[in-house]
């Protein structure tokens, strides 16, 4: 009679499909409940909530207080001074004007100060995704001979990132960049910087001629085979500002405090070795420099965007790849920095305004930006509290633009791929590399196929690859579920994987078999023929004995869903062991699973009275039961 | 002192990377373990069980006895009476000759028999794939305007169809098929057995001119439009033959031993239509008839395949799509009346056979062919025991296409298309769907997706879209896992769902929260913040007690494995519960996560007397050291 005081699985919640309809979307699309803190406001007030919800600069501007200017003042003149000579580095990889890289340190960081979210990011434009775009757009249209319409397709694909950005933050769908994983991200960060730096050969060496491809053999061989025109004067320019830019790196690992002396120093090799071009007359010496650079403000680009041209797909592709892997480092940037603050980032809110800046950027003849990492570590370490300190580095770049930008024109090209070649050796995380080898071996594939896809194929074909590989393996756990085969741990009443534990001893004539994870169409029939070994394997082995096998449980514990394919197995394995003479037995299903399980009639089938809540109960039930049947059998 | 006593969490198995990756592949690509039964063998021995693994024909057909024969026999004669015009009808609605259709239940049946496994399966052409592959090349090549072009076309789709097949089950690609969901399968069907019989108003009707679309908008204005071509004499004996046909399909359901009859009624209507057209000159009385069709068995078509010509592409598309819904038939087909058998089929070795049979298909002027329902249906209710009732009705077929082929000349339009009718009429499940209803609202808006998809757009878009749905729903799965607060079930040390039952206890100071199914870089972001939610939520609940949380515990007997990221998110949940001075331990480990955490050195830091084998020997431990620290200051 023991039995019947136990608790038993409750099996209905009585809860009705709309509101789990509604709690499940919103667990997939709200989760971080944006709107929890507006309920129970009043009107206006509420109105205004949601207002400064959509537009944080509402939020934390009228709380504004001076003493926190001067830390953003500091940390935005620091990063403008690293905003100068990235802007015109990283528009160099992109094969468009270096003064559009100037640019885009103006109009984007205002927009982003009024829509952003983050307190850390500092807004610009970013290495991998420059080069990325221009050899996205590279085959189809030449920098060199149509320069115009290569340029007016680089405005038009950060239009389309913009739509895209704001597009999937306004869906709520910043799950999308969920599926870009940690070891894609560093394998393809890896490669990336692997090929940019060998790109940057081409300036060390001071090359004329070079290959537009990016892959290390193509490159390799571009270089050697231009060997007559190597330049000395250039390759000597260029150690010696990498030697001084990593003792900058270093000076600031060894003393943490002086990283404004590594956050300057980019700046200050550009200005050194403008003086020295100019001083030289570096051309005709061999050191090629950037050139005339236009007095004035962002001119507006709209009547240059190409939607009527036939490279509106050349730069929808462009935009869509570039933008995904912009979006995918600056929502990683502001999470990280976010959480050393112990502060939240709202993935979706960075969209709609990673989505507004490159939208508005494009029309201010801007080209693709996002939160690179560089500048925004050192935003942080320079202590800055609120987007401002974008809003003061805008102000320092309208200063630029309107009376020094002439001034960089002496700026040799050899400085600019020092500055390049230093930041992309800190892209190399060798460690974690390391570390994924030792932790997780298909993390590590995910990671090679991304670095080695981009620097032996392609970028595209590497970042697509790792990330197909990902969820290939998402989808493969979906479609081959672990199950194992439970025994008692010893001295307890505790029942676990007999492979785990060794020690534990099964029960004659009962299998007791683990579900886990999801039981779905894309493994139903898998686990039709799993059960069917299991239970055939088990026949064997207890034949052996002498025995039968007559019960089996199924600890359903781990099974966070079903679909319709998946009670269709439940009903077929039901079947067949019922044609065997095997008596079947649920424990601890849960709500989400026992609710379709009753709709379906297979607790009908089954019997209320096995279904148990752990599987001890399910156990001693049947064993007792037996006793009942032996006393019974004594009886007559 | 009591919780030493208690057993454990075991951190390692000791087995070694290899070896788990070794099982883990086989688990994923070989879940059938197909070689188990060689190993032990002798080495001659063992190659003939290797060579008749691959050629099924050489197991059974040494075995084979008279009395299977007869069984045989009978089944074949029965499934051939079907194929005639089955293979007439399903050609015309392929766009292509009839005797096309005659000759594709001739050469690959044959093939089957050799390589097939399944014992119930029998082959030819199949009305869906049929349509789909006509709708397919269709919208290229116009099967009016280049009838021998569109042909050669098809037969070089069912090239690639069989060079896909063959792919997938040499690759061991079965879990390919696993993703085409039940659901979408009934959606699918059902969608194209109303459009395939809203076609056949064109020959119920007897009309001239139809369109070559197949949505119902297009259908349904087609036949209005062409009100003037109707046909009464048409109409009639369409309708007179459906009626036969329904007719015997009722008796079949009433008195299930007289299915010969239903098997065997379209060829009587063909019979019986082609008397009446001939008696009656039909022609020339609003009655079109098939036409002339060539005594002789297939032509040879090796050099019609069209490989170097520009429509390589179409047929390449035709061949993959039609090819897959054929195959998903086929497997789905073979697998079910294998189970009523208490059979098992191997996908795997079902794929290469299918492979094979379209590949020599193609070369001898057959079209796309698999394991058709309606025909396997009879085959197995006619008492077939082994392939061998294929051959039967590959010699059934051979008689045919020598001696009485031309007979078929006079069959009516009107007569196949009311043998279409009925057949769909049967795949139309309604009780499924109202079922999917029931059970499980997302199947069933996969479902109405394939089924509304085919009737009102095209069959490939409702093909796509449903299991793309199905995709997206796996992978939210796994994006957004169930995350739920233990409480004690009273009178039980058992920790289960508080939501589920309402009446357990949670206790003061402890959160007890179940992690489940895999912990992914693609849901690691959001666990994250839903861990810093359930922390926050049970925070305030607790401060109105005036208590702080002290203590966490995380039950990750659900979670089936963990990646890198999944660790990375463990580490900085572990910081940030730290830093408030809330204790974490984990309960129940599997042994492959266990194994990545160690790796990860996660357990060090979480410290190995934190890991504890269920929820209650963690509660209990908590307990007995905060009694004891009470002790402690008591004394002090």
């Amino acid at each position: 009679m023991e039995r019947q005081s136990r608790p038993t699985v409750l099996l209905s919640s009585g809860i009705p499909f709309g509101k789990t309809l509604k709690s499940r979307l919103k667990e997939t699309f709200f989760p971080d409940d944006p709107f929890k803190h507006f309920a129970g406001q009043r009107h206006r007030r509420r109105a205004w909530s949601v207002l400064s919800y959509f537009v944080p600069i509402l939020e934390w501007a009228p709380k504004y207080k001076p003493s926190l200017f001067a830390s953003d003042l500091l940390a935005g003149i620091t990063i403008a001074s690293l905003a100068i000579p990235q802007g015109i580095s990283y528009a160099k990889l992109a094969d468009i004007p270096p003064i559009i890289g100037l640019y885009s340190s103006f109009a984007p960081p205002l927009m982003y100060a009024v829509f952003g979210s983050s307190n850390n990011l500092a807004v610009g434009n970013v290495a991998a995704a420059s080069l990325l775009l221009a050899s996205s757009i590279r085959s189809s249209i030449s920098p060199v001979n149509e320069p115009e319409m290569y340029l007016y397709t680089v405005f038009t694909a950060a239009f389309f990132t913009g739509l895209f950005d704001l597009g999937l933050g306004i869906f709520r769908l910043g799950i999308l960049v969920d599926f870009l994983s940690r070891s894609a991200i560093t394998g393809f960060m890896g490669g990336t910087a692997i090929i940019i730096i060998l790109q940057q050969f081409k300036g060390l060496l001071g090359l004329q001629h070079f290959t537009t491809k990016t892959d290390l053999v193509s490159v390799v061989h571009a270089v050697f085979m231009n060997r007559h025109e190597w330049r000395w004067q250039s390759a000597v320019l260029g150690l010696g500002f990498i030697a001084i830019l990593l003792l900058a790196r270093h000076l600031k690992d060894r003393l943490p405090k002086l990283f404004w002396v590594n956050a300057i120093c980019p700046l200050f090799v550009i200005v050194l070795g403008g003086i020295i071009a100019f001083t030289a007359d570096g051309k005709s010496h061999g050191i090629p420099i950037v050139g005339d650079l236009k007095k004035g403000l962002n001119p507006i680009s709209v009547s240059q965007l190409q939607f009527n041209s036939p490279n509106v797909s050349v730069a929808l592709k462009a935009g869509l790849i570039s933008g995904f892997i912009a979006l995918a480092e600056g929502i990683a940037v502001g999470r990280s920095l976010a959480l050393l603050k112990k502060e939240q980032i709202d993935a979706n809110k960075e969209m709609i305004a990673f989505g507004i800046m490159n939208i508005v950027g494009s029309l201010t003849s801007c080209y693709l930006t996002t939160g690179p990492f560089s500048k925004s570590a050192v935003n942080y370490h320079a202590g800055c509290k609120t987007p401002m300190s974008n809003v003061v580095m805008a102000v320092c770049m309208l200063l630029v633009l309107l009376f020094l930008a002439p001034l960089f024109k002496y700026t040799p090209l050899v400085a600019l791929s020092a500055i390049i070649v230093v930041a992309m050796l800190g892209l190399i995380e060798l460690r974690e590399m390391q570390h994924l080898f030792k932790v997780d071996k298909f993390d590590f594939c995910v990671c090679m196929a991304a670095f080695l896809g981009v620097i032996f194929v392609g970028m595209e074909v590497g970042l697509l690859s790792s990330m197909g590989l990902s969820i290939v393996r998402a989808l493969l756990h979906v479609a081959r579920p672990t199950t194992c085969k439970l025994g008692n741990v010893t001295g307890t009443d505790l029942y676990r994987d007999v492979e785990q534990y060794p020690d534990s001893s099964t029960i004659p004539g009962i299998l007791i078999l683990q579900l886990s994870s999801t039981i779905y169409f894309a493994n139903a029939s898998y686990l039709r023929e799993r059960i069917a070994r299991w239970v055939e394997a088990e026949g064997n082995i207890i034949k052996a004995k002498g025995q039968d096998l007559q019960y089996i449980i199924f600890d359903m514990g781990g099974v966070s869903a079903i679909d319709n394919s998946g009670i269709g197995l439940l009903f077929e394995v039901h079947k067949m062991l019922e044609s065997k003479g095997i008596k079947v037995a649920l424990t601890n299903p849960r709500l989400s699973v026992v609710e379709k399980l009753v709709a379906a009639d297979f607790i009908d089938v089954v019997g209320k009275e096995w279904i148990f809540l752990s599987v001890n109960d399910a156990v001693s039930s049947y064993s007792f039961t037996l006793q009942q049947a032996k006393n019974d059998d004594e009886h007559i």
